[in-house]
């Protein structure tokens, strides 16, 4: 059975277009992010859950994207994300954003979070909850 | 005595600007916040000082600005702070943004800022030493 | 009969709020922004659309806002717009903001805007087909 | 003789910071953008020079960076770039960012920009006086 995908849509805004009149580069991984939280709603779990429940938090270690066709203001992007890695301590995401408008793939890239205990800042194991909820969703063995 | 200004520079960013090439309206509160933290580390204050010695903060309770000529990207721009109103619980600054590129006035607005106690987020005096150094350096009486 | 409103609904990301842990005030004007967007997206209009077929934009001459509770990450938050003044050349658009997730008003304020004709920058008549949106939108005499 | 490296400090502002009080992931790249536009400063060179004397821009094609230690609000961060590849049509920038008040490497980087004709969008060859000014600057052979 193949892997799943997330996805999730959003609308690019005026804000997020910079003089080129294109989306800012930068904005490709706050859009990730903004996935990113609608995955972990599904879940019913969000930082303030990570931080109650598991006292841990996920910071971020690497990102990495490439810009293969611009968003401009008022294009509709599909966030597509998938697992590249759920390791003991690290997810490695993949994410494509799709130009809705365009039906061109914008970019692709990955996101590397680690669970880190909220205390002491050390990387911890990711908690089984959100492992297993992962595992489901993504169809991950 | 005349009242004295707080000044300081800064260049407008890419990131800063939009589609129609100017810098995004909201982002004049953000020169403004950033000429705030500027003028409160020439007292050796910003917020971990608030936050430990006095136990506040200065949440924002109202914000206007009235915009005047553009700012492009590249472009140098003065921030120019003044105090309308020093209260016992809140500051009003007064705020002017000068394009030293196009020598021009390009905003001027007023926020508003509250004393307010981290704990229970109720309004509280500003501290002396505070209200002492902004009466010092803008020559309030 | 009463003037109708505007409303729609986002969430405050992660990236929105501050040190404080809560949404930046900047970015109350952003989400004012996105919603008037999002209005003029119902009438088949943007931005591209008054560039095309009218040669005007919409610069922002005036902004204002007072903050009433704080918005935090994964708020639900519904902007409503109304409007204050339909000019023959200005736009003063009231904005509400309510935080769903506390059920409480988060912030309200207001934006003013001009028809500017692209090539001169001067401020020209609204066009008739946006006036004519605006005032059956919003049951304006 | 080393290869030189362009160095420009910069203040961590409130609104770079997020609700886990460090700066957003994303910011990171907002910031080595910042130092780009410094760097072409000193040779008399910006987006509106490239525009109107090379017909050109420079849009990015790839982005990266590690996260290694967090930057907070006010603190000092010193941007330093080196290129690591000057290539016909592109540029691969490396970047590091040193939070100087922690005295830490916070992040490292590339970012990869390609040259690009202004109407049909394709990849040029990267104009001669901009590479030389590159190759003198960065002691590149």
């Amino acid at each position: 059975m193949l892997g799943k995908t997330f996805k999730v849509k959003f609308r690019v805004q005026w804000v997020d277009t910079d003089s080129a009149q294109i989306m800012h580069f930068s904005n490709y991984f706050r859009y990730f992010e903004y996935a990113e939280t609608e995955l972990f709603n599904q879940f019913n779990m969000d930082y303030a859950h990570f931080k109650k429940v598991f006292k841990i938090d996920f910071p971020r270690i690497e990102a990495h994207c490439r810009y293969l066709s611009p968003c401009r203001f008022n294009d509709i992007i599909e966030v597509e994300i998938d697992i590249i890695e759920l390791g003991n301590k690290h997810i490695k995401y993949g994410f494509k954003i799709w130009n809705k408008t365009t039906e061109s793939l914008s970019a692709e890239g990955y996101v590397v979070v680690v669970a880190a205990d909220l205390k002491s800042k050390k990387a911890v194991e990711i908690p089984e909850p959100i492992k297993s909820k992962l595992r489901e969703f993504f169809n991950l063995n």
